[in-house]
């Protein structure tokens, strides 16, 4: 993409609504831009890091096996009332009447209707397991909205629904989605730890919620710090292989771990003193298992082996791709602006002409701009006429992974300077080089 | 993807409720289901045909030089209140308080959302053209929805907004936008006619709504029989010369095409009568120019090289992708079920496993599903244990275009039987065959 084509409307000062860093930076970066207060348009920037996002997500849960679909926002109150939810949602559900006075919402979470759609057409045993997800906006009237699209009132949500004739089966579609989200964050550069979580209004008697360390998390954390440098389940991992998950999912959780709501200062201090590790954290996934809480109301059952009718045990699986893109921030950034990991980088590469209009510049610009296209690179190339400077803040602060500076004084030596963000390091290659090194 | 492990609800009956042919074929096939009036879940048969009807539109946005930004479903009534629109839309806009009573809604359009977002930021002429665009859930509440999801009140619905300095750099745009959406539908199968068009509540002097031939079609429509023959623009036409896609344009439009509304029988009855065609058509697509509509109440305007300050003209372009998925089957089924294009198929090909359970069955299948996956092909491979028939009608019924039946007795002759949906013609050929005519 060339930036004089580009929409990216960056912000030279610092907005003074934003409290926390990933909402300066977002709203800096031209990222997001605020509609209503907790409602937000994604810029292409933005769109381009939660595209990316999305993407590591769907492979993931296709992976473990899910089945997307994808279900509306806008819900029929009746559903709700069916499992008794309607009245304890409170006013953080969005309600809504439409032309003919029905009662109607905007969903915060989707159990009652992929538990009816289930209910209409799986009858057997025989169709079970099943886990169907889907990446919707969601959205959840926050009485005060805040840190942009970390809380935001409208939402994406990847929610997962599973289905099993019993509850061994539906632990073992639990552990699927626990080693899939292990999966999943790791693969965005992160550390997530699964830590033993409430359940809240979801319910359910088996939680976890996946925590990743950042200074500006919002919650206390207490864990082993061994969870630190454990090995994530490779892409090759057999997700039929009941017994061989299981081992995967007992060795993430037989080490301490626990937010401040579960927090056991015992146990905790039962582990080796340099061990211990306190800090804050940011949740990014939540898994649930909560047997036949929303079957039995809907009275989805199917036929078992045994010719008996049986109640399915579900669980649900969250993860907020909006929210995540800016946890993702708060995870990865320095006094520059943004330090993109690779995997979710809105561009892998930029192209810094630093002498518009200079022929060879231009040339050479051009020249490797055309070959990382062509090998399938994500490029953004600054071929606008702004002064060196303000192009070397601006690669900074959207935090592009590999920034090339091509400038006649190195060119005339046939080089081009790469750096690295996330380092900041500089090196005078070759353009030929570039190529190599950024293509292998 | 393994049938066995899919969720692919096919009904036998035909559903009574609906009237129009896509709408039986979708909900038989297991596209959609109806969870409200007017309100469908997408399936994941029909989120994979929905999925490629978005990326073929995207692609071709992207290469007319749109750019894809995303904004929110729920909007301020304030903002419709700035273009005059917020009384004017009538009960078809869905309405909402939200815990504060603010009053908000969930966006039928967005011309006013994206003025704004731009009026924000676009100082300059040097920042224009722009056009951006995005694809969302929309809501209009229809008094009485019907069709599928042909008519909804939850469709997704692409929008691009072009933004320029002048009425002749908004031409351009709008002629982008023209050839941009002559290749989207031909590229899935369609002979779009652009038919000049009222311009509706979005205003404007110069609209054409792209049409499709359907004998089920809603309108009927009046047009020169060459352009069922014209050749569209091809994957390397150059979007930025003005003067040749004026030409292109006006090649598209010099021959007669009208919609009811806007018929000249004295045009038509000028066309030799052998090339007079009038038939039934579907509107999959309608492009607007409408000058300073929003611009001027929104205060959007910007520098022009003159110094002076310049309204910005704009015009914007929909496509309903979910609509779409809906024309795309009343332009092509048989007795039988769906007949797919291949480029919008939800698999590209099918592999029917005639006898579940023979070993040499089995294996000639788990090599073939093998091989076509490893090579990048969509394929669904029915490994379930029905019999024959209900396997050949299932596959005709969701329409997939290329099946290969794998049964004991071709397979003692080294042979599989390749079968194109489009005409029912059927092939013995080996499987080295199969697999060199489906990747050429």
């Amino acid at each position: 993409m060339r930036l004089s084509r580009y929409f990216l409307p960056i912000l030279r000062e610092v907005p003074k609504e934003a409290e926390i860093v990933s909402h300066r930076l977002m709203l800096r970066a031209g990222m997001v831009r605020q509609e209503s207060a907790g409602i937000y348009a994604w810029l292409p920037l933005g769109l381009r890091v939660l595209n990316k996002v999305c993407a590591i997500v769907r492979e993931e849960q296709n992976r473990a096996g899910a089945i997307e679909l994808l279900m509306p926002t806008i819900q029929s109150a009746d559903l709700w009332r069916e499992s008794g939810r309607y009245d304890d949602y409170g006013k953080e559900m969005l309600r809504i009447r439409d032309r003919h006075e029905r009662e109607m919402l905007f969903g915060p979470t989707n159990e009652e209707m992929i538990t009816e759609i289930v209910r209409g057409y799986v009858k057997s045993y025989k169709s079970l397991p099943l886990n169907l997800y889907h990446i919707q906006w969601k959205f959840r009237d926050e009485v005060r909205p805040r840190f942009g699209v970390y809380r935001s009132r409208e939402f994406l949500m990847k929610d997962a629904y599973s289905f099993d004739l019993d509850a061994e089966g539906a632990r073992h579609s639990y552990n699927k989605m626990f080693v899939a989200y292990l999966r999943t964050f790791s693969r965005m550069g992160l550390k997530a730890i699964p830590m033993v979580a409430d359940t809240g209004p979801i319910g359910g008697n088996l939680s976890h919620e996946f925590i990743i360390l950042a200074s500006t998390g919002e919650s206390e954390v207490f864990c082993h710090a061994d969870y630190l440098d454990k090995a994530v389940p490779g892409a090759g991992t057999d997700f039929e292989d009941r017994a061989g998950l299981q081992g995967l999912v007992d060795q993430w959780t037989e080490l301490y771990a626990a937010t401040s709501e579960k927090h056991d200062s015992d146990a905790f201090g039962a582990i080796p003193e340099p061990r211990r590790l306190a800090a804050r954290g940011i949740e990014v996934g939540h898994i649930f298992y909560f047997g036949t809480k929303y079957s039995a109301p809907f009275g989805a059952k199917v036929q078992g082996p045994d010719g008996a009718e049986h109640m399915i045990h579900m669980g649900s699986y969250g993860i907020g791709p909006s929210r995540l893109v800016a946890a993702l921030i708060e995870a990865s950034h320095d006094e520059a602006g943004i330090v993109w990991p690779e995997a979710v980088a809105p561009f892998r590469v930029g192209i810094l002409n630093l002498k518009t209009g200079d022929s060879a510049t231009d040339a050479a610009c051009e020249d490797l701009y055309a070959r990382l296209v062509a090998a399938g690179i994500d490029v953004l190339y600054d071929d606008t006429d702004e002064r060196a400077g303000a192009k070397f803040a601006s690669a900074d602060l959207i935090g592009l992974p590999w920034q090339i500076l091509v400038g006649p004084k190195s060119l005339a030596a046939g080089k081009v300077e790469l750096k690295r963000r996330v380092d900041g390091t500089r090196e005078l290659v070759s353009p030929d080089d570039v190529l190599e090194r950024l293509t292998a």
